[in-house]
């Protein structure tokens, strides 16, 4: 592959794509590049990787689930048929194809063809004229032992990822990957949005329902119901967990009793509708019980904020959930992120904290919340996490990296994780590692930092690799 | 007037202004500059259309009704009297030519100097000193047919404009120019927003009023009410209406039921003052009403959203509307406007849509909002409308075409209207076509896109006119 | 020190730091820095000034009361023995030098090297093998007399600043600077937070009593209050006060009759607990009254929004307010800012207004909400503050100048105030002008400006000077 690329400055997807000076070039190359990659976050399939199974085609391992894709087809005009419907993987694949001439300046048409040099030595651009070469050229490789799962995640140089999994979740397949002594470490992450989702009541006590036959329990009270998600954070953490994550429109920080809460359980698992202040209640108090579990275990505990779902009823009804109907939220939650946080904080019970804001107007609110807890007992304990989802592409990454520097410590930051659902997206951190180096190789270079390659080299390879695995403890 | 526009490279608005390298100057002189204008939203007159008149005077031309010209000239420290008020034409340029070279890095700087080069091949700049010449040349040059209503039409290549109109218009001028067979197409649109404002029970009722007499009926009902509406809608519709458009501070989508709006309506026709709900819920049925009638003829419907208005109660008296005290809200309508946007695509009836934000806080929550509603029945069926107002100026233009691109598809991009209540506004289409190419040509030659020509000149064109001819159905 | 300095373009921090072109480069020498400074918001101690002592170390002038840099050393994993504790200032010292390589791409980071190079000729990084050399080097300069409070001033080319003080202050330095004839004018500027802030019963009673005694008067009722408030208001006046300054969450701008306020002074000062709308009641009449007062005297008022306040209740219990607990608020109140300033407009009371937002998202609001209200009278009469705080670097004081070029006139602007707590903090004006020069000067070489330096040279004197000097009338 690397002969095939390009070394001329200028040209398409070059060696130094991104890399506009020599200076960002030397940091790149000599030290952003040498580190591995820990994905502490991401939508990957645990079974998958226990399965070591291969994909039959591109068109699997590409369109398959991934709603950033759908969303570029459907806008480009492509019918429901060919993003998630029964058209076959090679049409599918052609209409991707045809897709991505459309989509220039969008991330996917970066990923796309990284993705496409990094795995496949294809330098191309995809089109309608090269689908059929590209398409039997990918899908021949990825049949290839070469292209297994677990050797997809060993050619970008991953050491640790953490998947994300419901307490309902028997992680059977992380105990497998253990067991086969996979020399990756894969990790779950507890992600219990749907226990405190309390919005539908028929769904919220099937969720119940669940959890009970899971942990092979009868959940009566709400002392029943906290017993048994702790008995899962237990479960988690005996399997290796140590990071917890929320997806949430906003934080709720609602005051409330513990009578309150007692009595609004009982309601809504006899059925009765709740009010909105008692929904909210019931949420501020389970986002507390959380934090506080992560707090004891001395587990990292992430929030993803801002995203407004499932707008689209529609579509919701006939794909269900996460299917590219989502988008960025105007929610105002500054105060109560204050307030959930001061909480506790002030009971000592403030575990290691990452906070995702999807909505970029919201930048500075974060960049600059995290320092209100950031109290000199460790470094950096509270962080505004990388750019997210819509705000993972270039100028999101770089408007991200300069209000984290210009309002906190950049040189603290844990860096970059993919968030994907795909096993081809890691060459993100490559993508992200460019634009950093880029950043300080440009001030470098006009004299608005010291020309210090040692000490820069380091702080680069710290936000690369060094901070995450000391910040996770690994 | 070529020859005079400097070809040297950095030198003051010249031949490749704002266009930093070759490939962006190919891309503009080779592909955009050719392209005629499609101007599918503003505020000019019909009525001078249909006369064909010559303005005596470039005060006439320019200061006459242009707010933007009037916050400057105050900001400045000019009389109202240099502004509004009653000094001679003469005095008023005297006023704003010695306003001008304090507008640097405004665009009316921009704007200002390239009227004067595109119409009357002026390339001095206005100040004090120029100020009586260019008044005398422009002047007699706008007297002669030459500078005709029409002919400056003509001089700009626009082929398509649609002006703003309120259904109690006759629209007799619209029937005037089309039945005189001027060449460009002249459409009215339909802009019923004095059709909702029940916010002032007496200036609601007398539009009643108006619409009765125009109408020749009596509405006495909410029935009565949309029958007479809908009967203007078809009358547009008869007369070449395709386009709705609807200024709103912000979306309003509260749960009404027929009832109660039937029960509002009969309140407010009766001079009883509304409630803030009340209103609201007035507000919401009528815009899926709008919405309804606008997917049943296939119109493109459009709304301009979050302006904060009439905020000088002093000048409002004064002046009355839309004569420079307006700015940008902090309104937050995402959640709103997603509800609205399902609550009609779940009907089946969400027409061709255009949502343009005043804040660019709101950019994202907008370029994401239209991803929801794209569902492959059409290429970008749902439109994030062009920088608008205060942000159609180089950086917001940019803005735009940066986060349209990362977090949607700018190739399918319907591209630039003017807005503009000013015969000399066209340049703005030159405007943002120079920072179009130049954002394209910057990155072809960075090497973060590919060096196809002929691909990226055919998307730059189809941004500058065919999306907009395509998607418009003309 | 100038010899020191290196010239050599783009090394770091040297002659031409942040000036990236020739034009830029005269622009800034040939006009800017040749102004001198008026800072017209600071927080600076009026005692130091009168008595003119000297430090004795530097961590005397850089790290006692400096929340800015105790952020970053507790975001560094620094204790709070090394912030505000019982640690020794060198080892303070010590600790701030292992923070600032950290620092990097943070306005700290140039600020430091900058007050190092300016202040103390000093032209090496500080870092763990430079301090004890710099801390030497510094502290004794700091306690020679060329470097006493007023020397550090008269350094910097300060003519005149305005100190922040609070309604019962005695002025006791001021007057005492004053007797004193020091050349360079120290003013006393009116800040009643105190005085509105109802929120906490005990405190505000507490702070009643305080007027009580300075005023030596009785207060008994809301006519009371007033009286006294305004006799403070007077007897600032006679001190050259001519200022006024509020720091707000938001604008208070709910309706109210003045019976109702007169009942709610009653209440809280009879120690009854206030509902929160009486609490908004009462912050709403309070601002409109000193508004008037305000305009009465001529004097210019300033409002600082948009900050969350006291976040972390154990480190406010710990340490007290303004110790580096605060973070960006995101407040909506660009309604209630409207209608404040309305309110006093329509009554033709309103002053000159500076308003300033601390969240970068209002700031399209905030640079067309002055628009609304200036109204010819004289020139930019409502300005749109400099970047603050947080925002206060070099992106957020790049944005602030081109939005308000964009949706204003940048050329009317007063221009940049410290706002600072240190009496080292004056090169931050410097850095304010080499960005100023920078933007005008790229502007310029690009084609987007005429290359009239005689014209820009004067606006570039006008905001770092001339219009300060014009506004308040010095």
């Amino acid at each position: 592959m690397k002969d095939k690329i390009s070394n001329q400055p200028g040209s398409w997807l070059q060696k130094d794509f991104l890399l506009k000076n020599q200076t960002a070039r030397t940091l790149f190359h000599d030290f952003a590049a040498l580190m591995p990659i820990i994905d502490y976050h991401n939508h990957l399939s645990p079974q998958q990787i226990a399965e070591d199974s291969c994909f039959q085609n591109l068109t699997q391992a590409w369109l398959y689930g991934d709603h950033y894709k759908w969303r570029a087809m459907r806008t480009n005009g492509i019918a429901e048929k060919y993003c998630t419907g029964d058209a076959s993987d090679f049409e599918k694949f052609e209409q991707w194809a045809a897709t991505v001439p459309y989509t220039l300046r969008n991330p996917l048409y970066h990923w796309t063809h990284l993705e496409l040099q990094r795995y496949f030595d294809i330098t191309e651009t995809l089109s309608p004229a090269t689908a059929k070469k590209i398409y039997s050229e990918c899908s021949e490789k990825l049949q290839s032992k070469e292209y297994s799962i677990r050797n997809l995640l060993r050619k970008m140089n991953v050491k640790i990822l953490c998947t994300t999994d419901d307490p309902v979740d028997s992680l059977e397949y992380h105990k497998q990957i253990k067991k086969d002594g996979f020399e990756i470490k894969i990790l779950p992450a507890f992600r219990p949005d749907k226990a405190m989702d309390i919005d539908n009541n028929a769904l919220f006590n099937q969720y119940i329902n669940k959890l009970e036959s899971v942990a092979n329990v009868s959940i009566h009270s709400f002392e029943d119901y906290l017993n048994t998600l702790k008995s899962r954070h237990d479960f988690f953490a005996a399997n290796g967990c140590c990071v917890s994550d929320h997806g949430l429109s906003e934080i709720y920080a609602d005051d409330y009793t513990e009578k309150e809460i007692i009595s609004i359980f009982i309601k809504a698992r006899s059925g009765n509708e709740l009010t909105a202040e008692e929904k909210r209640k019931f949420k501020s108090a389970m986002l507390v019980l959380f934090a506080q579990w992560d707090c004891e275990k001395g587990w990292v505990q992430q929030y993803h904020l801002g995203a407004l779902r499932n707008n689209n009823s529609r579509m919701m009804q006939q794909l269900g959930a996460d299917t590219g109907w989502d988008s960025i939220g105007d929610f105002k939650y500054g105060q109560s992120l204050a307030k959930f946080l001061n909480k506790l904080d002030s009971k000592n019970k403030l575990a290691r904290t990452i906070i995702y804001n999807l909505n970029p107007a919201d930048n500075a609110m974060m960049a600059t919340m995290i320092g209100n807890f950031n109290d000199g007992s460790i470094a950096a304990k509270v962080q505004w996490g990388a750019a997210w989802w819509f705000m993972d592409q270039k100028d999101g990454i770089k408007q991200h990296l300069d209000v984290l520097s210009n309002m906190g410590l950049l040189s603290r930051f844990v860096g970059m994780l993919t968030d994907s659902r795909s096993f081809l997206s890691f060459p993100r951190h490559e993508y992200f590692r460019r634009i950093l180096c880029n950043t300080f190789g440009e001030e470098i270079e006009n004299g608005e930092l010291p020309n210090d390659m040692e000490w820069i080299g380091k702080i680069v390879q710290d936000i690369c690799y060094t901070n995450t695995k000391k910040y996770f403890g690994w």
